[in-house]
């Protein structure tokens, strides 16, 4: 058994995947070895707003964890927002009415791209790869590619339960299925989950 | 049996989807429950310049309108625009040499990521689910993600017939592909089809 | 036989796919009848900064080159930068620690979306389709849809070898992986391979 250090200065702000390098990095992605980092600009003209915050990691799960022929030819049996088919339908994340939300939304994949929307929402603000200059204004869907990232911003004026998925539906049916759900009673809390 | 009434004020420009909330959502998007809205702009600084406009709406047919499980792990049988497989294959879509044409393209899935391009042209501008800030220029080809959108201008100088394609070839060949003729005497006509 | 000959006068700055026409068009570009074209900008306040320059083509092969059925419904068995499966893997591509580095890519597909990524770095500039004003920066990993394309910029500090790959891993593990060398030992090259 040998171990590794990796060091490094971040320096560019964003959403970005790590994972692990060690073949088949497919098989290794496919058996959850991956996560999200947040880098915050130093630059303090790039600082986001004050926002309620939460990171999503969208991956798959296949039948076997060491089938790579099905990784590379099959479907996943299961999509998920953090690690786990339909982890917030039955615990919601919670916001409250009007306040600004923001998405750091990571795709691990391994394979499939990602359709990051929430039903009855419009994104305000969008940012590519989570960087503050490369903004677009009232976007439903944004694409995620695997190993790519966006960070999404918006309201919701009225409360409610609020989905979210990957649009790409098969996915959204295999777990990658979430509720925000809006409500005057939503904790203070920071970011999440 | 029940009925519901939405109700809502559209705020933001541009092109979106509309589909049933009714489980499965997978199931009811690939059997043609699902539309498109084209909100125009209420600020006259974001307004769109005259054109020639069409509506094209991308979607995907299976096999059987109840299996579920092929929706989830097979292909689609037929990826149409508007509806109908080659459906302006046989009836093109016509406009004028020279003269701006518009088109407001909705990706309504329920599954495939369009690559959205019309060959033998390149898009002078395209807009992000069409909000008239989200502005790149000279595209051959946009990626629309299911449950998003992308406005695109072009002009074309020649007369001739254009194939209208997702560039992912195998649903084009499934008949997401049409023809934009252009010819002299193409009529006018309001926002089409 | 008969042979035609194409004439035109190109406008659009950046990366263009041009494949033949002949149907069925999913069974030609899946056999290779593809390539990429580079337009330099005419206007030198478009002008990208001098470089080490590299054009990639990703594309995909079918078991039978003759299955459309296969093109439709099933997936590839190779996927290539520039034709051959981890060409660049054997033969890695050379730069110079933080020199500036450009690829052009362009994806033709015919049917897959690229998610392209170098490992262990990051994009400083991004530009969609090659455009010189579609600029976006600090990206991780770029979308191509088929029929598309990105040029991306990056310098690499260290020496080392860092793959280049389509983050859909499943299309990396079949063959679009190849390697970035940076070490001080480069040959200066024009447009390369």
């Amino acid at each position: 058994m040998k171990s590794f250090t990796y060091e490094w200065e971040a320096k560019v702000p964003g959403a970005f995947m790590y994972h692990c390098g060690t073949p088949p990095v497919l098989a290794h992605i496919a058996n959850g070895m991956y996560g999200a980092i947040i880098v915050d600009p130093a630059d303090s003209e790039q600082t986001f707003e004050k926002a309620r915050e939460f990171v999503l990691v969208q991956s798959e799960f296949y039948k076997d964890a060491n089938d790579l022929e099905d990784m590379m030819n099959g479907e996943p049996q299961v999509v998920a927002f953090n690690g786990k088919a339909f982890k917030y339908k039955d615990q919601p994340l919670e916001a409250k009415p009007g306040e600004l939300i923001r998405f750091y939304v990571v795709n691990a994949g391994p394979n499939n791209f990602s359709a990051f929307h929430i039903v009855g929402t419009i994104f305000e603000k969008v940012y590519l790869n989570g960087y503050p200059e490369n903004v677009d204004k009232g976007v439903q869907t944004v694409t995620i590619p695997p190993g790519g990232s966006y960070v999404v911003e918006l309201r919701v004026p009225e409360e409610g339960a609020y989905p979210i998925v990957t649009h790409s539906f098969k996915d959204a049916t295999k777990g990658a299925t979430g509720i925000l759900k809006i409500t005057k009673d939503a904790k203070d809390q920071p970011l999440a989950p």
